[in-house]
């Protein structure tokens, strides 16, 4: 018993860390994205794909900030495309929590961007237990992880606000069936929107980040935003 | 401070479980391994393949335990070929512990076992932090997941005997560089076996369950085992 309400505790201070960043966040005017996805899944790929379609099609500016276990290579990746972008290890730790991204979030010129993209820790378990602050989460999802994984991992999928299907590129060399991915996916949250991309052509990155861009506007027409 | 003791409190309290777990397996002269791995890495398609290559060669007798955070799923794959398997489902939870294992120990006929394989939660971090009295911890690593991941997410491979790089066949469509990934495997654990195989075609699964064997005559002989 006590470990579980030593747990509940935590998340009871993690929420009102989140609140707070999100106050933070409406307060600059910052759409906030927390991508979410297991090892390898492409989410890296997806937001330097996603930071050249945005450049090309509009005039909004992005900043990233790097979740990982160890290494500086993600944001070492972003930083090379001339974004802002911060890298937190957490040393061992399995997820992001709403403090450690608190901890970091004045050294980025938040008042000059426009889409923050949080990219969390790859993992398709624990991350999704902790509100960061973001308006929404999104979760990336690979061809060669298989169609079963929305089922047996349901719980990120059930907080996204969008699935972000990857490596699209792979379909025939795999047995992932997109019928059965995407009707699992609706299964767990209706109202989940699904995108299906390559990150090595480009084809759907059009489509996502549009979806992206309708998002911005939104939120700025409620005037801040919740987590969704 | 409280939040560490609590943790380091749930680890010895784990410790000691997987310890009686190993004594247990001793006297049943079982050889455990615990395999670790990603989501869609590859786990339970090299755990079908191991299971038909033993039989082939081999008089030995398998028996499989599956830890999923929802599912039936991998149990079912399982038990189609005709292997004892328990399938603990953590209920969200992103790892198995000792206490799990040691509550569904009784339900598998272990005297009648050679090597019992742990399929733990797909996740390549939290599950190498607990022992669950297993003899060996193996990692699945895709080819599609990238060559930076054993540098990025390295404690799992910290504390594996044996590394199988899976989906080997998406070499040329990757960019995967086998080279590199073998030498940040060796980086992080010199004494890191490590195989290469293609479930799909069977490629290297030769080599690899004739690893196994050897570790599990190499266990009788010491008469017993200890956590590597």
């Amino acid at each position: 018993m006590t470990e579980i309400r030593v747990f509940e505790g935590i998340l009871a201070a993690n929420k009102r860390l989140a609140e707070q960043n999100r106050r933070l966040f409406g307060s600059r005017d910052v759409l906030v994205i927390n991508v979410l996805g297991s090892p390898g899944s492409g989410k890296t790929t997806l937001l330097e794909q996603t930071i050249r379609e945005v450049g090309r099609t509009s005039g909004l500016s992005i900043g990233v900030i790097e979740g990982d276990v160890a290494t500086r290579r993600d944001a070492e990746r972003i930083g090379a495309l001339g974004v802002p972008v911060i890298q937190i290890n957490t040393a061992g730790g399995c997820h992001l929590d709403a403090n450690m991204l608190d901890s970091v979030l004045d050294e980025l010129p938040l008042s000059k961007i426009d889409i923050l993209f949080i990219e969390n820790v790859g993992n398709l378990v624990c991350p999704a237990g902790f509100d960061l602050g973001e308006h929404a989460k999104v979760t990336v999802l690979s061809v060669t992880e298989g169609d079963d994984k929305p089922t047996k991992y349901p719980a990120a999928f059930l907080k996204s606000a969008c699935t972000v299907i990857t490596k699209t590129d792979l379909l025939a060399q795999t047995n992932f069936n997109m019928d059965v991915a995407i009707a699992d996916l609706k299964a767990i949250n209706s109202s989940l929107e699904v995108f299906q991309v390559c990150n090595t052509t480009g084809d759907g990155i059009e489509a996502w980040t549009q979806w992206l861009l309708a998002k911005r506007n939104a939120g700025r027409e409620q005037d801040g935003g919740d987590e969704r």
